[in-house]
């Protein structure tokens, strides 16, 4: 049987989006097939729209879909601290916990030996304006703790003190309803390590 | 932070796919931010244009793209067989082996207690006018070894047999490949029930 030229057209699509392998692209096919019309012309609205009102934020390299992000135009909050993350994702997560009243810095990803990412790919000049042309006192390093993510905070973290500024780094350890039997050495090294009083 | 609304509408409609929830929609949603423009807009465009060339072929009940299905229109099938599954997407599965070849009926389902689908949601006349108006001489049902499936075989064996039909059901046993370690206590013992000389 040959394949239908509209599903397999679709098929591809979907394929090249992450974790999608050439089975789960078919079964999603199948499934949008039997969607309502009204559901596919939506969805495929949201798709070719998705970029055309979203853009980078000059100030902090934040997606949005003002001229300035919203964290950026909020002035209730503390332009003394800069969270550096590596994408905009990151920003997502960390404001989920709404702790977090600083500013922050999107880097563009991490320094990578494996990627061929150098410290030239990262938005770090742009970070070293906004902490000597501001009033900052905290730059706190968000980075994923992977290789890549700790090489570019400690990176970070060199370029940074000299300029008489704070740095931190996110603590490690083990994460909230996470379990001792299945946490990785390392982990729970960082964990006893880093631990407090209580 | 608020949601970017362009990001939000895109996660409503991924989020409509059979197991994509939430956190792959947004997951998804973020990746398709990466993808190249041109990509972008193919894939709308495959998602909006899906269902303007597809429709059901009227003899089997297939999806094609002409007037009547590459299978059906195949002169060099076997007319004599017909294998009865529940949806179109059996037939893909069928096809992959390129063993079968005879012809195909769709039901469109299966009958189903819990679903509330009867034998009137079925296309059930459809079939036996095929195997009335036809030279047919056998029906494989290949619906699914399932509650539903089992069910519905037994109901159409029991309607076609007076017909003077052969009416044969697809063997039940272990997958290639699979371990019987892994495999449920009611498999094996269909899988000891339809063993064969070798």
């Amino acid at each position: 049987m040959e394949k239908l030229k509209a599903l397999q057209r679709l098929e591809e699509s979907l394929n090249k989006l992450p974790s999608v392998g050439r089975k789960s692209a078919e079964r999603l096919a199948f499934a949008m097939l039997d969607m309502d019309e009204s559901d596919l012309q939506e969805f495929a609205d949201s798709v070719s729209k998705l970029k055309e009102s979203i853009h980078i934020c000059p100030i902090c390299g934040n997606l949005t879909e003002e001229d300035v992000c919203s964290i950026c135009k909020d002035e209730s909050r503390d332009k003394s601290t800069i969270m550096v993350v590596s994408t905009p994702k990151d920003i997502l997560a960390l404001e989920k916990g709404e702790d977090y009243r600083g500013l922050y810095h999107v880097l563009g990803g991490t320094i990578s030996l494996t990627k061929g990412k150098g410290i030239e790919d990262l938005k770090i000049p742009e970070l070293l304006e906004r902490i000597q042309s501001g009033n900052v006192k905290e730059v706190i390093i968000a980075t994923n703790p992977t290789v890549d993510g700790e090489t570019t905070a400690l990176y970070l973290a060199k370029i940074i003190e000299p300029l008489n500024i704070t740095v931190t780094r996110i603590a490690y350890g083990l994460p909230m309803g996470g379990n001792l039997d299945y946490t990785d050495s390392l982990t729970i090294s960082k964990a006893i390590e880093g631990r407090r009083k209580i």
